[in-house]
């Protein structure tokens, strides 16, 4: 047998037909990047990045995470050493994060975005980053610049309520060959009982003009930013929840809990919940009527080190994966909603791959023939984000549920670097086909295949999202 | 690489030692359908089914989620639209449903009831409808000669208690080539939560004879539709549940439960537990009483739409899979059978995929050496029944108990067109023994292995339900 | 395609990489089994197993769990019969446990030991057991002899607080060629809610000589045993749970619980929780002191079978795997340690593999850069042990983690002649490599590859318990 060159042309092909359909269906086609958390104002900056550190390393809690792993001191990742030392480190690195998707998506990224092809390692280290941090200072590699490069059609940043999206206005004043859009994500209005919702309230009545003292308030104050954002061009939300929140609730009820926190006092662990699934609910009606898609990111254990909390805060590298209980809630909560006729369309990503048949299923109990593919089995995230999270999530949808009509890969990445996971994808996806056809377990019927690898890659977004 | 063509006479079968035993030694066996929903009076009548989407589409919810995801209005699917639109929309469907158990089943179907070897689409829809159709008003396609078409030796269906098993007794007075069995399922007993419940148990009382007013009552009542299901052959249960049922009770305790209910008095959650795990544990006992086996199907989440059950009702299609937490409560429950020598032969069956570790295990717990393979890892089921699926619980069960043992399949449908479900799960059990041989991982001992398949397809099945 | 012959040379190994990464890397390097039940006394005495029956199936409740499932009654397993009657039945069952790990275990053991090559089955079982059990009567089939015929380096035992180590003193006091360290094992002193505490408490206070009638006193006597254990070279810790402990707790109030039970009087759940959380939490502190490694075996379900526990006693076969939460208790377990900056390096064992990932990214969250791999997701264990169990252990590890910093294999078990579980492990680790070079996945960079696998078979370990 022979052994095939490392990150070839046919990366992730293994037979003829995957290699027919990616490079000659869906290599091609533009980037929807629906989901993502690029700062805006980075990209309506249109600024360079100083070197390579700058642009690869600063903020990327995935390799962070690796570097810890493999013993190097806080103070070559997130501390006082200067870019290059950084660097070297997690050049000293690489080679020991072999089977890690951060091997594949180095070489990718080195790959495609600088045309880099030696392996980076703590031989190749100085002169990787020398080649990479010249050619960051070119013209070229303008924070936009990066992104037409990579064939984008349409970013989708995640904002804040609050936010005034100053700089998604200035970008949609401007011609640039790619849409920026605002996703519209208010769990800090959902969390009660986080020590700053006072002060995230007081914001969010200061930002809508609406003082907020009663359950009816907030539910305006939500409703004016949504509007807002509706007329900014956002189409989607976006929550980042351990679970659903779907207990019974009154208006009334809820509206003394809100009314008690206002006023510092104490509440309960039920009122929590009962105000969390009153809001959630009415949130999901506001989507609905806006003709928004709901995004529903379940299952992250966040911030477990304190130590780190204290001294890096959140997003840094110390979340992992849940094992809450998904089906109950999430069935209560998106039934609820379906019964007042104001279920909005959904995707579901879940953290635990445990979780993925649970939600390959529950999207098949409220797609109802109104909409192809209304309820979605968001694409693997974070920790999944990776070839065997893929492949199994892809499975699951594909066994229990329809891959024809899925909306495909997002990066929900904080870095202009991350578009070659799209690649990565569409390779994986060609691949699972491909291998399907070649066993005699689907027809070898090429021109459907494609139709579908398309579908999936594009057009199912691109109608879906109505983008 | 070749490209295998689809769906051939190798299918599934991905070397020469997986086609010997499929073809030597599995193929020809014929059908023990332990467990499936065909309803007995159809199959007395052996009437003809007047086209094909009366027999295949009708009541089949598989085939409608499918279609609901693609967008197809209800109207084709449960609607008043006349069959023959409804089976184009169908077919439109099908070349969408590429990597689901829906498109193999749907072109093993074709192929193997009618000899219908072209692919399913808009297109072929009109030919391929007139076709089937024709052969379904032929004698030779009268449900009795589908079954014996099949190479079906047994069937249990799934029945009430208070079923007066008038079609299996009809079956029974004919000799036809083929045994028509019940299956005792008495979920609508145990649910005292149920709205019906009371109308239930005054059926209950009716056909038994005997007034039910107090948990001996019932007791004596379910004891007398099981004599009565025994003296017509039946020889195994079923249940339904969600979890099983297993914490502590006293039988006035019970008993004091039953009455409120039967008065129309509000119970709590803890009584209506207590009462459910009583009736499961007392059932238990009459099935190890009269040798029967007991199947636990555990772990579905259903009618998730309550819009969709108020216009359809139960299975129609909103039903999904749980995540239940299972290990603590079966253990409890099998060991107390098992303290009183009375554990029947039982077959566990989940539906989340997750639980196949704790299933697999929790086998090997009661396993005493009474009986080859008394305790059983019940095939993949309903979302699970598919290669991914069936390959997961066939895997779990030969690392962490004995494949050799399993009674393998069973098709758990409401349709006379699943039998070829059986021919592919046979077909993955060759294919994943013949690729252990070829790997060298068995050794290649054909006498051995036909003799492991033959008994897994057909010979343990045989003697565990005595058929 | 050629059948690969049964078990030969390159068992398992796929790929010529995957031949030259086992052959010229792996398979030479010395065993550190750092976790195991070999008994220290039975080493010590470095005496001859009387036959085979006594040296392979004594003790060993896989062999006795896969018997009764196949339907031997337990005369044969754990009864009356003789010794070659015993072993007969054995073989018996040998051919009907295929793709079970014991096939594979049973094959390896007989040829790497005994150098039979013969598949065991009834007609060879007496040409076995007799060759098997002549050769287990010569001095080279001492204990000693065959611990160093499998070149193991380290024997680290399992040993209860109040063991006085005089096995250990013994062993210690020679030159063998290889090391018996202990390790502590205080389950015993945790579960305050079992019958024996009190007694067992007794047992301690005697062996420490300090009274204990406070919470105080408990943790003096079980420092006093650690200081005991460090001396006499201990440098691993374990435990054996369903789920950590970790509520909160106040050190005045765990004193009252444990007085509450001292005076046999009755304590409730949560009084038992806290006090669990309380004695694990410090513990893991004395453990910090001490740099040894903490191991938390988490989530079997035992003893399920009542009758059998009252028969035969605890690890006999009854066992299985569990399906408790893990996620959220570990996290603030951990995370208490590490903020008084106590947290030893840790090694998380689960066992049911659905909880993989949780695991997998739990480690992430306190690696913190001070020790390569200071927290570990550790190997597949017990039910797990197997090739589909070690492949989604070592494939969660690379996908959320750095495999190149995994410590490894252990046998966890109770017989001499598991060793060939390292070979297993090792096998499956460089045909896993060798993969996903042939398929392009990782450059063809031997010298790397070759050292991570060394890393992983020994170097990593080696560093990491400082042996």
């Amino acid at each position: 047998m022979q052994i095939k060159p490392f990150l070839d042309d046919n990366f992730l092909l293994e037979n003829t037909t995957a290699e027919q359909l990616y490079h000659e269906f869906a290599k091609e086609l533009p980037i929807l990047d629906y989901h993502c958390h690029l700062p805006p104002d980075e990209i309506a900056s249109d600024h360079n990045f100083e070197n390579l550190t700058k642009i690869w390393l600063d903020g990327d809690h995935y390799k962070w995470r690796a570097m810890r792993t493999f013993g190097i001191p806080e103070a070559y990742i997130t501390g006082e050493k200067d870019d290059l030392e950084k660097f070297r480190q997690w050049a000293k690195t690489v080679p020991f994060t072999i089977r890690n998707p951060l091997y594949h998506w180095t070489h990718l990224e080195l790959k495609n975005y600088f045309g880099v092809t030696d392996l980076l390692n703590e031989s190749s280290a100085d002169a990787i980053y020398n080649r990479c941090t010249e050619l960051l200072n070119t013209p070229e590699y303008s924070t936009q610049n990066i992104i037409k490069k990579m064939n984008v059609e349409v970013v989708c940043t995640t904002d804040d309520p609050v936010d005034d999206l100053r700089w998604h206005k200035k970008l949609g004043d401007q011609a640039r060959g790619f849409k920026v859009l605002p996703a519209f994500r208010p769990d800090k209005a959902i969390f009660i009982d986080s020590q700053n919702w006072n002060d995230y309230i007081d914001q969010l009545a200061s930002v809508s003009s609406i003082s907020i003292d009663s359950f009816d308030n907030l539910l305006e104050a939500l409703q004016s930013r949504i509007d807002y954002f509706h007329d900014n061009n956002c189409r989607l939300s976006d929550h980042g929840l351990e679970q659903v929140y779907a207990v019974p609730f009154t208006n009334a009820g809820v509206n003394k809990t809100l009314q008690k926190r206002r006023a510092k006092q104490a509440i309960t662990a039920a009122e929590i919940e009962e105000f969390q699934s009153a809001v959630l609910h009415h949130l999901g009606i506001m989507y609905a009527d806006k003709g928004w898609v709901m995004q529903l990111h379940l299952g992250a254990l966040r911030n477990n080190s304190s130590r780190m909390m204290r001294t890096l805060g959140p997003d840094t590298g110390f979340d992992s994966i849940g094992d809450f209980s998904q089906a109950r809630a999430l069935s209560t909560f998106l039934n609820r909603l379906d019964e007042e006729n104001k279920l909005p369309k959904t995707i579901l990503y879940n953290l635990n791959p445990r979780d993925n048949e649970v939600m390959a299923t529950m999207i098949g109990n409220f797609n109802d023939g109104s909409v192809k593919g209304k309820m979605q089995f968001g694409s693997s995230w974070w920790f999944l984000d990776q070839k065997d999270g893929m492949t199994k999530q892809m499975n699951a949808l594909s066994n229990m549920g329809l891959l024809s009509c899925f909306i495909g890969m997002l990066t929900d990445s904080r870095s202009f670097l991350s578009y070659p996971r799209h690649e990565y994808f569409r390779r994986l996806l060609c691949n699972m086909i491909g291998k399907d056809v070649h066993n005699g377990e689907l027809p070898n019927d090429i021109s459907l295949l494609g139709g579908i690898v398309q579908d999936i890659c594009y057009n199912n977004a691109k109608s879906y999202f109505e983008f």
